[in-house]
């Protein structure tokens, strides 16, 4: 029987990887993944074998990956960012279950990480992370979990901020927050971390509910003390005298 | 002017570190941080000069790599886990603000991620990070965040759980939660990740509010879904059709 990685490789650059993901997609007979990350690292492992299937082709994915590991195989599923954050880890485990397949997951820099890190220091505080996909979580949940993270004065990371058929969930969001927090929050989106064309962007709340995302974007939100630094969207953690 | 950068080094051991990170410790001068973490690297860059503080030292960590800079060399902050994640990067930003000095953050892996991995996939959907320390933020905010988190049906995440002086925060944590989610609620708990000791183990949050946790711990709370997978602490995001 082979062993199955959930690999998450950074946010595109295979210089963002860990020296573990890499030496662990050296070692695997195949690599699998959606053929948009794959397209990142095929060049790094030419000699490996490929389960490649589309975006919404994950269960169908995990079963080739598992039923390779069965034949004997060491297989390492890909995942942008983190394996475990919206990645395959929990799909694979779950899939796995009961197989005696060992799975073992390998952590990456996820664009919560990539993408504060591109613009300063927007999550230095206590922070929520929340996809606005309504593909297989309820809206009302997705509202409800913004509503919260607004009253609770979290830091807010916003993953699939829009699609080509959800181009309003962000302005949705927008709003809801604005119900709970100031229009001149301290926003910012980054688009395309670590890849070409590589984006950023510093603007308020009011300002963010006219951005026009994609799904390249990751958005970032403010606490009530996030300030704009030298250009540089940062949350104090209250180290400086002065703000404790 | 030399330039600085806020290095994650992600949970101890090198391998988890970045190729990106690894990189820029080998091409700076001078290697910044809190000795416990210098520790984890400084058998892999013998050459560097240090500039080495103790834990509550922030301050003035970064004001002695701001001038280093400012006389010409090119500094590292390293932090454990990530740069921006209860790390450096936020002081460091805003202690340069105006000085005309270049600060870099470059993330890695902090421990939602690599504790995750090591649990399974605790996190594969929205969740909230919240420190239980209040050295720095005051307690009631602390309570108001795990409120509206459990309300809000997040996976949470819980950094620094204890301390010497702080015995009882992850009890009284858990109080909170238990007000809103079932005593059944999976938990776990991972300890020393990728350091030598390394430990984890899942549980409920009933059985939470009794472990022992220090400050080398990182707690997993799951939501209304997580559930353990051949031992494993997993969170689905909802692909399989029987969930969705």
């Amino acid at each position: 029987m082979g062993k199955l990685y959930a690999v998450g490789i950074g946010p595109g650059d295979p210089d963002e990887m860990t020296v573990r993901a890499g030496r662990i997609l050296n070692q695997v007979r195949i690599i699998a993944g959606y053929h948009g990350y794959l397209d990142l690292i095929r060049h790094l492992y030419p000699d490996k074998e490929y389960i490649d299937t589309p975006m919404r082709g994950e269960e169908e994915r995990c079963r080739m990956a598992i039923d390779a590991a069965k034949r004997g195989a060491d297989v390492a599923m890909v995942c942008s960012g983190d394996a475990g954050v919206y990645g395959m880890a929990s799909l694979l485990c779950e899939m796995a279950e009961g197989s005696g397949i060992d799975v073992e997951v390998v952590p990456g820099v996820t664009a919560a990480l990539s993408g504060a890190a591109l613009l300063g220091a927007p999550i230095g505080h206590d922070f929520a992370v929340i996809s606005l996909s309504d593909l297989l979580t309820p809206w009302e949940d997705i509202e409800r979990r913004l509503e919260m993270a607004a009253k609770a004065d979290f830091c807010i990371v916003l993953y699939n901020p829009a699609s080509h058929k959800r181009r309003d969930h962000l302005q949705r969001a927008c709003d809801i927050l604005l119900r709970c927090v100031p229009p001149e929050t301290v926003c910012a989106a980054a688009r395309c971390i670590a890849r070409e064309g590589q984006d950023s962007r510093v603007m308020t709340l009011r300002e963010l509910r006219e951005y026009e995302a994609d799904m390249f974007t990751t958005v970032f939100v403010g606490n009530s003390r996030t300030r704009i630094t030298d250009g540089k969207m940062v949350t104090p953690r209250g180290y400086r005298r002065s703000e404790t």
